[in-house]
């Protein structure tokens, strides 16, 4: 039996995603400065974006891997509507931004979803 | 301006998220098995769980960082109530159950979100 709330998370979690880890970087002051006011902008012109989340005061690593700084995650309805969004120009210079600030490297993974 | 849609969006958005990206397995249908049948259903025992999300047909690797073949994301109405969730008896048991399939290693994440 679920809920009403729970059913619109199913909804909604039924899409696909982009994920992005980025690694501590040399300033993370001055990271969190651009990515704030120069690449989210960017980011949010992105067609077809359906939800743009970011991780907020930091991140904790609770198991294996490496530290990790930020972390956002951007809806689509699809893969192709993911993949059609980071061909287009909005979606190539936010890509392409990534590089003027992200020196301590960045991991991407794109997924479809489903809620269980 | 933004959409009644894009707005239940940042509702949701706005709370604590335990990511778990699982390294690739020896035997991923083996993996894929176990999980499906007895991972998911200890971890959706945990409570204060308010969605569980997985990744669905894959994982692509768009940029740096090294493959993963299943992504989780589970989601809780704030830290407080994410840490409680995980030092439950049934968090506990789902924590303890990684060791039982994840024999590529997992990396465990958890942070809270905003939607920007």
């Amino acid at each position: 039996m679920i809920s009403a709330s729970r059913r619109s998370h199913i909804m909604i979690s039924a899409m696909s995603r982009l994920l992005v880890l980025y690694n501590k970087p040399a300033d993370p002051a001055a990271f969190d400065r651009y990515y704030s006011e120069t690449h989210i902008p960017l980011a949010r012109k992105i067609p077809g974006l359906r939800s743009y989340v970011v991780s907020a005061g930091g991140v904790g690593l609770v198991a294996g891997g490496s530290p990790v700084h930020l972390i956002a995650e951007l809806e689509f309805d699809s893969m192709a509507e993911l993949q059609n969004a980071m061909a287009s120009p909005e979606g190539q210079a936010a890509a392409a931004d990534v590089g003027n600030f992200a020196d301590g490297g960045v991991t991407i993974l794109a997924f479809d979803t489903k809620s269980v």
